[in-house]
């Protein structure tokens, strides 16, 4: 949405577009050099809350996760990956301010019964990226888009920092049943740079020496008969994905313990 | 519902008690000796379901899947967990007999706009029970409740198999974060019998040795100083939970590989 005409049209008649009682939230991870953050947007109210939005009336869901984060943030070809649905029945109260907020774009009191005040369930959905190569870029409902590190959010609208809490979880796990990194290490990388995109993601340490043994021996990774020139005495092994397994990895899962 | 009155009204005034656009599915998965099976309603109109319904406008998510579960099969008691949500827009297309049924009960042609014909996702639930110590109870809508074999599932109504089967893969996975087995294994059990279970719910042969060293080195298990009799020659030592870093575990995850 670009301007008030349509964030009203989207109040009044959002109920002939959207499904009511579900939207959807993405949790945009990004990682770059040793950290791992997450997205958020500075609504004009001022709250920080995750790039969300509602499914229309026939559309599939990741079609509706696609479009939501495009629409949010300007981002794209990321792969959303749904992890829970949050429906707590108070998760979605508005505030008598929300409200007041809400009626004045709409020329109209929001009363009870407005599909904008019924119980709301969040699908939650997380992708991950390289932040250093995205842009992301507020649409009409936000002032702006910051990356936060993921061990220090600020209080966020609805309950969106549990959902981030819980988006981090399910990555954590997913980690040890899918290959990660395709995307987000340059395609020739060293061991110590898989090893901290690893070691940033799950929040700990992991052992120097199993750890790539298991990639290699999954045949995730291969090394490649080339060296990083880092300096006069270091220059270490290149290495780049098996794509052909890391995909087939995807599709089938593996098991992971470092 | 047990009768054919209450079954007209919940057709004709559902959507003032139940979220439109909202259903939740459990996956109850049954195991006893070496055997990993899926409790399925049989419909009066013959079609192999899930034990589902509806969620009422102000229940929880975890209230309304026990609630669901008690009234489709007199089951109580289950930790139902959520897995997926499942969203297809044409997930929910009811058949022209289906409606002509609905219409017979309601005493009312159904048409468009109904709540009931409106698109519909479903949140899936899952857990897993000792299925030789409970006794499922088909309500109103069934003539009958039978355990199938997970590899083994009949056509089934809606997208049920698929949901099935997606609740399988969330299972198997789970078991590589959580542990399990508490209520599934006698109080005082033997290695071979945990072992199978293992097995049989990933549905994959196991490591004799690497298996159960996993299960002590993560103080799961511990040895009795206590052997079973099985013959003249055959003894085996009994272990059991260690109940308070199963729960920690069960609280915090682990992180399992055989």
């Amino acid at each position: 949405m670009n301007s008030q005409e349509e964030v009203r049209d989207f109040i009044v008649n959002g109920h002939n577009v959207y499904l009511k009682h579900l939207s959807l939230d993405c949790v945009i991870f990004g990682y770059h050099d040793h950290q791992l953050k997450v997205l958020l947007l500075k609504n004009k109210g001022g709250a920080w809350s995750l790039a969300g939005g509602f499914i229309k009336i026939e559309e599939p869901l990741q079609d509706a996760a696609a479009r939501i984060l495009k629409e949010r943030t300007g981002l794209d070809k990321l792969f959303l990956q749904q992890f829970h649905t949050f429906g707590l029945p108070n998760r979605s109260i508005r505030t008598d301010e929300e409200i007041k907020n809400l009626s004045a774009i709409a020329k109209a009191p929001i009363k009870k019964g407005h599909w904008l005040l019924e119980r709301t369930l969040s699908l939650g959905y997380y992708a991950v990226t390289e932040y250093s190569k995205v842009t992301p870029i507020p649409d009409y409902f936000s002032e702006g888009c910051e990356w936060w590190e993921t061990d220090n959010l600020p209080e966020m609208f609805f309950d969106h920092k549990e959902i981030a809490i819980e988006a981090l979880k399910a990555l954590r796990l997913q980690i040890y049943h899918q290959p990660i990194g395709f995307n987000l290490l340059p395609e020739k990388f060293t061991l110590p740079e898989i090893h901290d995109l690893y070691e940033t993601i799950l929040g700990k340490k992991l052992d120097r020496r199993n750890f790539p043994k298991k990639l290699l021996a999954l045949g995730l990774i291969k090394k490649l008969d080339e060296q990083k020139k880092i300096g006069a005495h270091r220059s270490p092994y290149l290495y780049k994905f098996d794509k052909r397994r890391y995909d087939r990895a995807l599709k089938e899962g593996i098991v992971l313990a470092f």
